[in-house]
């Protein structure tokens, strides 16, 4: 593994990092544990198990994990891993359940993980149940978001570190959201190629006609450069006479929560949530929200996820159109897709030497690869 | 490579191997080496060289192995390279020939593997031309079956090693059997977890219902708690009633060597041979055999080639039918496909951790997987 | 990695290299460096680029190559990597340009490689333009043909090494070529087998039958014995009849350059230029030229590149027939590709050992392999 310091160049301006952290599938090996395992990560939302025993599995990273309701009130995360055997305990990606059977030798747990049965082993004959339970992943719900922790050690509370996004959450009633569509895109880079793409809107100008009708580019700048966190609040900022962002300003779906009583919906409503360098990504305008979530595959190979939410409420047809809803943002991630791709080619080169970052507009970029390399250094 | 001793969980009792073992695509270029070239593997049966000269071409773990029948009472085995610049000598899957002739330089070759001529090159010229014969496999026939070996150190006799099925083998006649099927599945997971898969029927009540029909489960629990050895002996044991392994246990051939003489043939008949860990099994019951041999590929991927063998005299439509012949395991056989990817995708997970083996039901996975780590030891 | 010995064989003779370096993926990418980043290779002929501003794009080795015509005197090879964030500089395959626009945030490089613009940062104000020009590759013309040195080393001078080939590639006025057709064939197989291939006619007699036609092989066999240095000079010799290398000996194109004014065309000429280890080839006859050039990709896997020129006057239909033009060496090579796929499974065996190597009709082979193992060496 290179060195672990924050690199700069010549000009003594900071850059991305050597060649080696995004072509090297041991480095890549490494930061599952270290950063994806150590950091929040967007799984879900509430909507997917509204009723006891509702279920979903989520992939993420080669895992396989299961979010599932055991109360009103409380909803558990499992690795999908038959503690026996390690067979995939769940095979549906969704559905509901009081208790899993593995498929193999039939053990069976119940919705708080633990271990209900093992044919022709009673409790205490050869293994106490209690030792015997699916192993856990930490979850926090936010305002509806469905948050996983892969790792056993601390995670702060999100509900400190976005306090400031809570109010216009809490007027947006987020927990009262419907996903109407999901995009998972493959792209051939490095996840990191595609963190340092989210991260700057240095390329939004000359790469992204949709998203530009909207955003006010001066003051995104203004945002990525206030990104001094792995935890932002923010939403991708509006013009002033923008509703919301879509192909023409106008509203795409009815008002969220609170702002459905109003006669008439206010301008350049927009707050969100990010998580670095896990990147997980909540974006809500007065109408409707949009996640991301990157999802790592391989050395050179990751996901990126897209939700659209509306509220509960909307129906297709009267209150929204799907292709309206979500033409911003799917022609958006499919020109970063092609400029991800296209930067990732150049970093193979063996002639590659990362070049100067500019100081205000790719700021964002060395926060959160700082934060990264402390999360690599820390063993 | 993880430390070579047999894992105990917290509760005492054993466990499958820790998950480098499955995952580590340097663990498994060791086990080529140290595991299935120092053991015996199945390639065939005498049937498929009936007359001097005939050969065919085997593939096993990435080697080509070229059996070509010398004389009546002589069988050879050979490393399918030619000995100038290693190109593959025999192109066709089997055929009849008395010269081999490499198509690269007309390097020639006889049965007994010696060097006969070498383009531009007299013996002696260059070189002496018993320097340069096939690179042996150590072949032995056992009641028609041949096995490899593909190391040049010591080879326990198999006539030795399965003495107790000699009888049984002999009356059966299973050097007149002829193959009259064949299938090649490959499985998305490590060789071992194929293995365990195999050596276990505590998951068979569940899954194997056409299997479940004529086979004694009880029996079957004890027989594989007595495969205390990497040979032994002993076949699916059937339940009292049944002629065979079949659907209905009703023959699906026309009964083997001896019995084809009785009047009646017995119920219950059984007997067969397994190895392991490479895991090579013949399994023959009164009217047919099966023939199972594992195919490493990689780390994370195996080959599984059953055979089905009747009387060399039977007569497809008179004698037996196919669809019937084949229905127990070639279903048992993708049921075991599903089980093994399931638990391999568990074991794939950073949360695995292997869990209790029943003492009873699972304790051939044990021996066999103590057998696996002294042959790992060994340098 | 091995030993850096030449190895031989018991009997004195030298042999091909020990398996490792044909198999291990690590010792690949050392030879991205040492061999393939360390010696000149064949890019393209200057009827690539006739006017200021054309250029085309080269892939070699993950590389990706910009050459452009700078001035009618001048041109320039770069890595097409944009020295910010890495992006792939320049798109299309060829075209013509005087300024390079990076896609992703639109810094712009003159055909002289220059820095000239970064939006939102003056010459000066972050960064000092001339310390961000594109990396260059070195580049040499020899008689039309375009040479790379990927390194930043010394490089020796091609019209020096290549002096006795000068007056005859005047004579054919090698400047004046079209390129016609271009074959990339793809091969299962390491490099170095397919360079080992070329170097030797051992293998011709028995399976080129159209090269044959009008190749001399017994002076062929001299001819690649006299291949001495990694610079070597010599066409593939013609019978004595044969006007050119066809499959009837007869004329494929109207003669080169001074060849034209003939009244009739003399019988066996040939000349060409060979590099090694890397392999790039030129071939020309009296009325035709082929080049050749290794493509490497991966450990078990490279490129093979034929490419046919004649005379810039020449037109399909009137002076040339595509198809007979081609005829010889593309047989050939798809010849070459069965018996190199074939020779690397051996090579792949576990059983595999080097074997002799004919003194006489494999000595080429010897020569290029210590050239070789002595660029590994240098670190």
């Amino acid at each position: 593994m290179p060195a672990l310091a924050m690199p700069e160049c010549r000009s003594g301006y900071a850059t991305i990092l050597p060649r080696d952290y995004y072509t090297s599938a041991e480095i890549f090996e490494i930061e599952l544990e270290r950063v994806f395992a150590q950091q929040w990560i967007l799984l879900g939302h509430i909507a997917q198990v509204p009723h006891i025993g509702d279920y979903f599995v989520q992939q993420f990273a080669r895992e396989s994990i299961l979010i599932v309701r055991e109360s009103n009130d409380k909803i558990n995360g499992f690795y999908n891993v038959c503690r026996h055997r390690g067979h995939r305990l769940c095979a549906s990606a969704h559905g509901h359940a009081r208790r899993f059977v593995c498929p193999y030798h039939h053990w069976s747990y119940g919705t708080d993980g633990s271990l209900k049965t093992v044919p022709g082993c009673s409790d205490g004959e050869h293994l106490d149940y209690t030792d015997w339970g699916l192993k856990p992943v930490r979850l926090e719900v936010f305002h509806g978001f469905i948050f996983g922790w892969l790792s056993a050690g601390d995670a702060p509370s999100l509900a400190l570190k976005f306090a400031t996004a809570a109010a216009e959450f809490e007027k947006m009633e987020l927990e009262r959201l419907k996903e109407v569509h999901r995009e998972t895109y493959e792209i051939n880079a490095n996840w990191k190629t595609l963190l340092e793409n989210y991260l700057e809107c240095y390329h939004c100008r000359g790469s992204h006609p949709e998203l530009c009708v909207s955003m006010d580019l001066a003051a995104m700048y203004a945002g990525t450069d206030s990104w001094q966190d792995p935890y932002f609040v923010g939403a991708t900022p509006l013009k002033q006479s923008m509703k919301t962002a879509s192909l023409d300003g106008m509203l795409v779906s009815r008002p969220l929560g609170a702002y459905a009583a109003l006669s008439e919906v206010p301008s350049g409503v927009g707050v969100g949530i990010g998580v670095v360098p896990t990147l997980s990504r909540v974006i809500v305008h007065v109408d409707h929200c949009v996640s991301h979530a990157l999802r790592p595959i391989d050395v050179g190979r990751v996901g990126w996820e897209t939700r659209w939410y509306v509220s509960e409420d909307a129906q297709e047809g009267r209150d929204y159109n799907l292709a309206r809803l979500i033409a911003v943002w799917d022609a958006t991630n499919k020109e970063d897709i092609a400029l991800c791709e296209g930067a990732y080619q150049g970093v193979l080169s063996r002639s590659f030497t990362p070049g100067p970052l500019d100081p205000k507009r790719e700021s964002a970029i060395t926060v959160a690869l700082r934060t990264y390399l402390a999360m690599m250094k820390s063993a």
